[in-house]
């Protein structure tokens, strides 16, 4: 157990300030070329943030990478729905989004947060992956890796957190996901700051690897243009479905670090259609339903 | 005074179909190369629709012209939002939204709806202008248009539905209006029928000699990377604030045709800055203001 509530909270901030400075190094080291730039940003309410963006790498099209750090007061009905006491709140943690130039390498979100109001503390987070070209072994290594971090700490985790990422990441007006899945989680106790950590720091091993086996794969104009028309399915979950992005629009967040995740170049068709049994047509209908990629148990 | 609301439901429903064919063989004319393909479809719960599409015509990259009449129950907490008495309801009217291939030529939309619950019917409806390189003459054309098929029926309503197009079309997030406005009316008595018919038949004047004014003026890379780029505010705000947009989508409606609005090509940068004093820099600072384009009265 932890000393005390305000030593975790500044604990886990330096852990995410930590953390989003290895994981920049870690995207540009497998990008190969392109540098992240950083923007530091202070919010009127209280606190601030330094939003890394990298855009025309070796790999990465646009890859944002934010960590934030606010606190202030919150609107009496929106405190009224979380746990704790009081309008005092904290927030702090590390959101980001890929979007890789190549669609044989798929897109990707994690994220990891600490939030205090008054006296209680808890965690959430997650990644989720979004391939275009999906490969089952792609598939099965993010997931067998978010599992080894997972059944370190609670053999539970896995199969909670994978159901709640396919319940979460999911278009109803689409009935597809958004990807294939990973993990999501949230309002963990802070007793469960170490598997915080841990999950954290598996995100570049579970990705980083995918990137190296397919950024050097074969594509052309047909496998782009899909590529494209996909990534408008990102900007409808964000801009319809995700919490994060709707509640930091709505609450006057720093607009340009939130929609960071939006993709560079996006494409909308009316009505596609693809062919049975192609790539693009197996993509929703064998790829994008909640499936245990893993096997029982 | 109508006879009977069926009646009126009745003429409604043939206006508005005549409307979607008048609309897009004046678009038609107005792009010089285009056709419209239609799409008919059906609504499980009843009623249906005809969508009509063009793609890569001469001056439209997407034009998407739908007409929907459904009928069926509404849900009980919906339905008590709404004027009139019990479930049954009908919904009927002409949506169109059209994303010219010209960084000189205004993205519009212009929408013309009657709806019934139970024993009351109504109107609602609007047109709203997305200059990427606004014109002053085109802005008052279009304004003037409107105000025009306004005042023939109350001198009240230009002032009010322009108003009402600015509060409505507007992106908190950004502190901008969608575009130079329009007018924007809902919930208008039976009585209205007249004044919606005036209004609706004005939109190819309104819009079309903007488009014959504009067509082959001279753009490039810049004007059209611009273009993409402000269509993302287009897409932030049918996805985040649009009523029908979000209302259809999260009641099962046929979504190509909720979702025909969305540009054709879309691109988010990080943080976009454009020199003081350039167009690019004067779009949002000069234009994206409600203001009395028409002058005082």
């Amino acid at each position: 157990m932890h000393t005390g509530i305000m030593e975790l909270q500044a604990e886990a901030q330096a852990f995410f300030e930590g953390l989003q400075s290895r994981i920049c190094d870690g995207l540009e080291a497998a990008d190969g070329g392109g540098r992240f730039r950083s923007d530091g940003w202070q919010r009127p309410g209280g606190g601030g943030g330094l939003s890394r963006v990298m855009v025309d790498g070796g790999v990465f099209e646009k890859a944002g990478v934010n960590f934030s750090s606010v606190h202030g007061e919150l609107k009496p009905d929106f405190a009224a729905s979380l746990p704790g006491d009081g309008l005092a709140f904290f927030a702090c943690g590390v959101s980001l989004v890929l979007h890789p130039k190549s669609p044989r390498v798929p897109t990707v979100h994690a994220n990891f947060r600490c939030l205090r109001r008054g006296s209680a503390l808890w965690f959430g987070g997650g990644a989720d992956l979004t391939p275009y070209y999906p490969e089952r072994e792609d598939v099965l290594h993010f997931h067998r890796t978010w599992k080894t971090a997972c059944d370190r700490h609670d053999a539970t985790y896995y199969p909670r957190f994978k159901k709640w990422c396919d319940e979460y990441f999911y278009l109803p007006h689409r009935g597809e996901t958004r990807g294939v899945g990973g993990i999501f989680f949230d309002q963990l106790p802070s007793e469960n700051f170490a598997f915080v950590r841990d999950a954290a720091d598996a995100f570049l091993p579970a990705y980083v690897p995918i990137v190296a086996r397919r950024k050097d794969d074969a594509w052309g104009e047909r496998e782009r243009q899909f590529q494209l028309l996909r990534r408008g399915r990102y900007v409808e979950f964000n801009l319809l479905y995700d919490r994060g992005t709707v509640f930091g629009l709505k609450t006057d967040g720093r607009v340009e670090s939130i929609l960071m995740s939006l993709p560079p170049l996006v494409r909308w068709e009316y009505d596609p259609h693809f062919e049975a049994g192609t790539r693009e047509a197996e993509l929703a209908t064998t790829w994008l339903k909640p499936q245990d990629w893993l096997g029982a148990g």
